[in-house]
């Protein structure tokens, strides 16, 4: 049969970027529904460490799971790779090792590795003549966006950032690693009265206490001794110790109906000074409030694979940060239409 | 007597940024309070068509004063030219005239212009090898990236734009054009019931009405009908039909105690919905709050001109918009320092 397809099918389909989800956690997961969300993007393949049988995907996913050691024979079905591993042990090896062959995109946050992780992936993608967007997501990524061009707008100032009302993994195992604790959820709330203060223009130095306190709801086993729990909690350096934290017992029932979402957000403010005696308060805040933190980092790693994609068509390579993308190379409008209908 | 400069002194003062402000009113008053914020950026000359006698600079415009015609004499102690003139005349002719020798920026804001302001600095840019950032502040500026990267990132969503509380300039002078107003400021006023149902997840489609009020502040003639003042105020076409207006009629010397300031701001909110079925809202919030606007567009504009400087150094030609430039180069850090402290 004839192909019936018209030539701006053709195109549209033909253009598409194709992009690979590598790790299929909640990320992974947030990813491919984001893409779909994506016009200009489509889903080319799912690489899991896990065998493909035992991988759901969603709609978008069908048929496109593959082991992860398939992926070098894919090379030309993919445009770039975005990795969902974690930062601990997972994106200091995988990024870097795939940035050789691919463009690629991580979600990398342990703030004080980023250098090193940085030098890694930069050396790879330069050998490879690739491009690697590393720490995308929202903190580090549009904080870390918004942080920077604030100073760089207002160099007499001061900066606040607050996280949440949101729920902390990390929090949340510490939490479930405690004995007699079957399961936990911790929420980091920010001090909202600290917030206003700034908004009114008070330049406040805040201790830890004094910007953010800690909610636990935990799971106990029946019998255990829930005053033990609650003050091991309360007590546990670096976690708890510096926070003032309330602990909550409830029902596995509860947990599930009540706590299964990964709401999270936060605020980054500036309160600057401007004027000849620095009379006047000018103040940046830049605020998410987001009812899944996964599915918000995932949206924000496709935006930048965009980029990603864009950056190596034009022949760059090596290693780039939020810092180093203009704002355009995310966006799917032209130039043209882009200064007439969003400047 | 010998130079005594240590080089380290002789290299800042040579590398500094030489910046030339072309307008003095509040906007050009406005960058040379900014540029003496920036360390690596000095103010090399005031270009006004007054008498250089007649305009008095701050103190860091004391002897740089010049006639506008002196600048096509000194291009060589000029790095970037901040162009502060009005949009409805000057802009148009003035960027693209000085665009040909200097790589300049500017705060053009008609918004429904802006394509055919472009094309007339970007052809004026590449004859002359320069530079040309246009429409640089926060609305057009910062507000235009906060919309581009908010619908970048969740494509799927609703876009919404509040002013205030802040003096309009226009809709002031609108009323000091009724008979018998001696003075009038006017202040666009957020409709904060709006804001907050967005915040907590609406998506309303709202009418002019209810997103903005306005209030006037009028000091009327003596023995003038405020009754008419008021409703002429209020019924006019374009400016105040389609508002709630408050009209209040106040004394000169309280005008000139309460309202000699030029506070403004506003918020850009992206709500968006991310999720199998859109289930999960992820809300996007920008807010400014400043005491000054003049002085905080002016903050922009001195930005941007180090980026316009840098991407002149690198080889960059032809007119750009705050959506063709990275925040690196807004930036006085350099790319490690960026990656280790701010990211």
């Amino acid at each position: 049969m004839a192909d019936t397809k018209t030539n701006s099918e053709r195109n549209e389909a033909e253009n598409k970027i194709r992009v690979g989800i590598v790790g299929y956690g909640n990320l992974g997961r947030g990813v491919e529904l984001a893409l779909a969300q994506n016009p200009d993007m489509e889903l080319a393949g799912i690489f899991s460490r896990r065998d493909p049988a035992q991988v759901s995907p969603g709609k978008g996913g069908a048929g496109k799971v593959f082991k992860l050691d398939a992926l070098q024979g894919m090379k030309d079905a993919l445009d770039v790779l975005i990795i969902c591993g974690g930062s601990a042990t997972d994106l200091p090896k995988t990024t870097p090792l795939l940035a050789r062959d691919f463009t690629v995109v991580d979600s990398f946050d342990t703030h004080a590795k980023i250098p090193e992780h940085f030098a890694a992936v930069d050396a790879a993608a330069q050998a490879g003549k690739t491009v690697g967007i590393i720490s995308v997501g929202w903190d580090p990524g549009m904080f870390s966006l918004n942080r920077a061009i604030a100073q760089a707008i207002l160099p007499k100032g001061s900066d606040y950032t607050f996280w949440g009302k949101g729920v902390s993994q990390g929090h949340s195992d510490a939490v479930r690693r405690i004995e007699g604790v079957l399961d936990a959820r911790q929420y980091t709330i920010p001090v909202e009265d600290a917030i206003n203060a700034i908004r009114e223009g008070a330049t406040p130095s805040l201790t830890t206490r004094q910007k953010h306190s800690r909610q636990c709801y935990v799971v106990a086993e029946e019998g255990a001794d829930q005053a033990r729990i609650a003050e091991e909690i309360i007590t546990m350096p670096h976690y708890f110790d510096e926070y003032d934290t309330e602990v909550v017992f409830i029902s596995a029932e509860e947990m599930r109906a009540e706590h299964s979402e990964l709401p999270h957000g936060g605020v980054v403010l500036r309160s600057g000074h401007t004027g000849a005696d620095e009379e006047h308060t000018q103040i940046i805040e830049y605020r998410l409030q987001l009812d899944s933190n996964p599915e918000f980092t995932s949206s924000v790693l496709v935006a930048y694979a965009r980029a990603a994609y864009r950056l190596a068509e034009e022949g760059t390579t090596g290693c780039k940060t939020v810092f180093d993308i203009a704002p355009a190379y995310l966006m799917t409008a032209t130039p043209e239409e882009a200064r007439a209908s969003l400047l």
